[in-house]
Parts: structure tokens; C-alpha cells; sequence
């Protein structure tokens, strides 16, 4: 099996993974840069590590906040197709400007060359097209849920994702880590009830079973990435992302012709396009990257409570911004959410 | 201080507790008759402490079916304060007849005698003064909040008596057991959430002060009957319990005089009794019988656990009985105290 083996070249990885945790959430663990043994290579892995995963938060929420801004301001008069064409453009360029400062620097060597083989390139797209049938499915299941409805079923990401990255990837989670996983799903799920969130236990069985079909696509499509980038851990992030980048490009210049192309050839390409518009389009193009740093220095557990930790924060950032009323279930949910995280900091397996 | 004595004349009970913490949730410890060495005294002590919390439990929800059932039968017509004594002199009886068959079979010993010292029984009538004063301030909170905003409210009696317990028993948690600890509070409130629960965010700071002051005389009482109990290990409980119930009937019988003497003197005492009145008396005293078992063979985190765990059978019992509707709400609320209670057994203390 293909997976296995990136579980062993990544015992390096792995073994930072543990210190991290340790001197995150244990209070009776050392300094860090004692745990870490005072290198300076470790101590850079973990300072990467963590502003990747604060950068994810932050632009995660600040892009939930965009939403509603954009929402208040008026419906999206702009082809939802072409702004997601430029989200993959604009990470492609980030990445290639990022390539081109480190080629200045280091030159170009076996790791940072843009230049690909089959056997590296083939299983790039694959992500692309699983969030394509799971983008697909999305339609259909509002024959069968609400929007808000749809919402609270989401949260089976969080499960699907701990148990594929489990199968999947290899990785060992202690006890106290999955009852802190299920603890995160079932908080999420609590900050997000709503007076009329009981409809959702009225969804018919179609319903139930196209959610978890998704949930089980999106979270796939997680784990199959943080496999592709951690196959090759010397292998520069830039060059990985292009090439996954590339891909989407690829998928939504087809969608764009599929969906809107009447639109786009009568109004012209950026019709409807708004300062709204544009920094969406950067706020997503920037936690897209964020995501693949993630996974490559960090994993899709660190994902999960870093997106659900933002979402807590943007209900936080609106009540001041557009004066929302926090609800006695998302007090609730954000202390299950907390006790979580920390359960996870200190629950660490043992080895 | 008097309760830090507890503790140590208390190390064999303490030591059987760890025991059966470990057997209880760890996977993988050994069997129970390896962990407890084999030895039929430990083994004794473990089935007493399961079956006195197993017996609290089920009594404990049993006790919320015949509330709903009698509310749905009519109105309360007879004297609570009636019934209150009654329940009292049931204890009292029912801890005699058990006395009588102790004597019967061992005769009386110093342990099991039912004369006592100033000095034992003087403690006594301050948890039955404590729950008194606790009733009182019942009547005033409900100026500032309405009953099921109360029942809410209610909740901080389970982070209230973990604090005292800590405090005053001088019982450690761990951090693990600490978190599921807040966990259990959490998990509660959410099971309880209706669509109207927000409102309770909406309390005036003094129904605030009061519920928190509620909380901690509930607490404090509890902790300090367990204080009370363990202070003498060797002491028979049922002489324990004799004098604790002899001012619980004391202190009801002034209330009949001051709340209901005009009924009682001219419709009788028993007026308005009925089946379900006398199997909620019947009821009553069982449960509170097992509430002393409990804090003498446990201790009153076992006792907050499994009440919570009842309030949740009581639902799901509800569902069959009177054809309730569970809310998502209570889905959450129960896996989020299920974790919390897997999370209390697998995270004992290390020493």
C-alpha cells in the first residue's frame, strides 16, 4: 500500500508532531525550547507549524465574514464560476512568485524544480474531482435538507475525516484525542442549534445517507491531499501546490464554459464584480494556501479544530461587527469546543 | 481541620475507589478480579459501591416519571409538607428495621449502636438547616427567573459541588476528570435546551447571585453529609442515616405547623393522597436512602454522575411512556455526558 510508506518517511515529521502537542496544552511539560531540545531545526518546524495554523484560522473567519458582508450588501450579481477560476489563478501565482524568490536564492535543485513526473503529477487531480462530485452532490441534497439543516449535518466532516485519517494515513489518535474528536463534532454541532434545528431529525434517509457520502468525499479528499504532499516531504510546497492548483484551474474553466458561459460571453468575464468580490476572492486564494501548508507541516486534525475554532470566532467578530445575539448554545458549544482542544493537547498518544 | 483527618482514616476506602475507577472504563486494565487482587473483601466493597450507585440511578429517574405522571394526573391536592415528613419517617423506620436485623444477627457492637455522643451527633442537623435555607431562596428566585430558566440555572450545582468536594474533602481530580467534570455541566444544559432556553441569558445579576449561592449551599450540603458519613468509616450507616433523618422529621414537622396546620387540622393529614402520592413517597425515601449509601461507599461525584445519567434515562424512558420528543438538543447533551463520563473513569489520578 502507497500510504504506508509515507508514514515511514515521515517519522521525522512525527516525532516534532509529539513535542508540538506536548508543550501546546500539557501544563506540566517543559519550556519549548526545552521539549524541543533547543534546535534551532525543531524549533523553526514548530514556529512554521503554528503560524500556518493561526493564518488558517484568521483567514477562515475573516472569510465567514466576508460572506455575510456580502450577503447584507446584496445578492452575488458575479458568475460564482469565474471567481473560482481566479481563486486557483491567484495560488498559482502566489506559489510560482514564491518559487521564483527561491530559485534567486537557492537555485533550482531537485526539490524545487517545477518540472514534474508522471508518477508524481498523476494523483494531483484527484482531490479536484472528489470536491467536484461532493460540489455536485450539494445540489441535490437540498431536495432533501434545508440550508440550515445542511449546516448541522456538515459536522460529519469532523468524524469522516478522523476516521479516514485514521485508515487512511496511518495515524494513531489516543483514546482521549477521539473522545475529544467526537467532543468537537458534537459542540460545533450545539454552537450552530437554532430554535427550528430539530427539522434536521425529520430528514428522510436519502437525506442521512447523501450527507455521510459527502462527509466521507470531503474528508477523502483531505486526507488524500495531506497523502500526495507528505509523500515527498523534501519536495517544496510551492511546487506541490502548483501543480494541485493547476488542476483546479483546469476543473473550474469547465465549469465556468458548463454553467455560465452565456454570461460570461454577454456580460463579460468580471460583470458584477464588486471591492466585496475581490477580497473574497484573495481571502479564499489565501486560506486555499493556508489549507496545503497546513497539511503539509501540520495534518487534517490540526484542520479541523483550526476551521472550527475560526467558525466560534467569526459568531465572536459578528457580534460586534453586525451586532448578532449569541445564542446559550454556542456559549455551550464554544466551552465543549475548548475542553476538546484541550483534551487534545494533553492526550497525546503514548509510545 | 477536622475534614483533613477524613482523608486519611479514609486511604483503604480511597483505595478501592482507584480500583474500581481503573476497572470500570479502562480497556485496558485487567479483569475486575485481577485488578482487585482477588481479594473477596475488595470485591465486596466494589459490588456494594455499583450496586448502591446502580440503585440511585434508577431511582433517581423513576422519581421523574412519577412527577410527570402525577402532573399529568391533576393538580397536587394534598400537603407536600405532609408528604416531606412522611418520607422522613420512612427513612427513619426503614433504617431501624435494618438496624434491628444487624443486632438480630451480630448483636450490638460499638459500631452499631443507635445512643451516640454530643459530639457525633451535633454535626448532624446542618446539611437538613442547609437544604432548608436552600428551599427558602427557591421561592425568591423565581422573581428573576422562570422555571425552566431554574432548571438551567440548576446546573452550576454540579461544577458547585466538584469545587467543594476538592475544597473541603480534599479529594483530588485530575486534570482529565476536571475537564469531564465541566463536560457533565455542559452536557446537561444542552440536553435540557429548548427553544426558549435563550432567555435565561437574559437574568437579572441578582437571579444570577442567588442560583450561584444555591449552588453552593446544594453543594456545600452534599459534600458536607459525605464529610459527616466518612468521618467515621467504621460507624454502621444505617445509624449514620437514623440520625440524620430524625431532623430531617424534625425540621418538617415545624414546616407542616408554619405552611399547612389549617389544612392538616381540618381536611386531615392524609387528605388528597393518592397511589401516585404514596409511590412517590415510597419512592422518596428509597432514593434518599441511596444518596447515603452513596456518600458512604462513594462519594458525591459518583452521586452528580449518576443523577445526570438519570435525568437522561428519565427522557429517553419519557419518550416510550408519555410519547416525549427527543430534541437534537438532547442527542448532543447525551454524547457530550457519555464522553464526560468515559472520560472520568479512564482519567484517574496518578499517585
Amino acid at each position: 500500500m502507497e500510504y504506508r510508506r509515507i508514514k515511514d518517511q515521515d517519522k521525522d515529521e512525527d516525532a516534532v508532531h509529539d513535542d508540538v502537542e506536548s508543550l501546546r496544552g500539557k501544563p506540566h511539560s517543559d519550556s519549548p525550547i526545552n521539549a524541543l531540545g533547543g534546535s534551532s531545526v525543531d524549533r523553526t518546524k514548530w514556529k512554521r507549524k503554528s503560524v500556518v495554523t493561526l493564518a488558517l484560522t484568521v483567514l477562515t473567519s475573516s472569510q465567514a465574514i466576508l460572506i455575510v458582508w456580502s450577503k447584507r450588501a446584496g445578492k452575488y450579481e458575479y458568475s460564482v464560476t469565474t471567481a473560482n477560476f481566479l481563486v486557483e489563478a491567484l495560488k498559482c501565482a502566489l506559489s510560482l512568485a514564491a518559487l521564483a524568490r527561491i530559485w534567486r536564492k537557492d537555485g533550482v535543485t531537485e526539490d524545487n524544480r517545477l518540472s514534474t513526473s508522471w508518477d508524481e503529477v498523476s494523483v494531483y487531480p484527484i482531490p479536484a474531482v472528489l470536491y467536484l462530485v461532493k460540489n455536485l452532490l450539494q445540489y441535490y441534497i437540498f431536495a432533501y435538507v434545508d440550508a440550515p439543516g445542511y449546516q448541522i449535518l456538515k459536522n460529519f466532516n469532523i468524524i469522516s475525516t478522523g476516521v479516514l485519517y485514521r485508515i487512511i494515513l496511518k495515524r494513531k489518535l489516543s483514546e482521549i484525542q477521539w473522545a475529544a474528536f467526537i467532543l468537537l463534532c458534537a459542540g460545533c454541532t450545539t454552537a450552530q442549534l437554532k430554535s427550528n434545528s430539530d427539522q434536521v431529525l425529520q430528514t428522510p434517509l436519502q437525506g442521512w445517507v447523501m450527507a455521510i457520502i459527502m462527509a466521507l468525499l470531503s474528508g477523502f479528499a483531505g486526507v488524500y491531499t495531506e497523502a500526495i504532499i507528505k509523500k515527498r516531504p523534501s519536495r517544496n510546497i510551492n511546487v506541490q501546490n502548483f501543480w494541485l492548483y493547476v488542476f483546479g484551474m483546469a476543473f473550474n474553466a469547465i465549469a465556468i464554459v458548463v454553467q455560465d458561459f452565456d454570461a460570461v460571453v454577454n456580460k463579460g468575464f468580471f460583470h458584477g464584480y464588486s471591492l466585496i468580490t475581490v477580497l473574497m476572492i484573495l481571502n479564499h486564494a489565501l486560506s486555499g494556501i493556508a489549507v496545503s501548508m497546513v497539511m503539509k507541516y501540520a495534518d487534517n486534525i490540526v484542520k479541523v479544530y483550526s476551521t472550527s475554532v475560526a467558525m466560534l470566532l467569526t459568531a465572536v467578530v459578528s457580534v460586534f461587527l453586525f451586532g448578532f445575539h449569541l445564542s446559550l448554545a454556542f456559549f455551550l458549544g464554544s466551552i465543549i469546543v475548548s475542553i476538546s482542544v484541550y483534551l487534545h493537547s494533553i492526550g497525546k498518544p503514548q509510545r
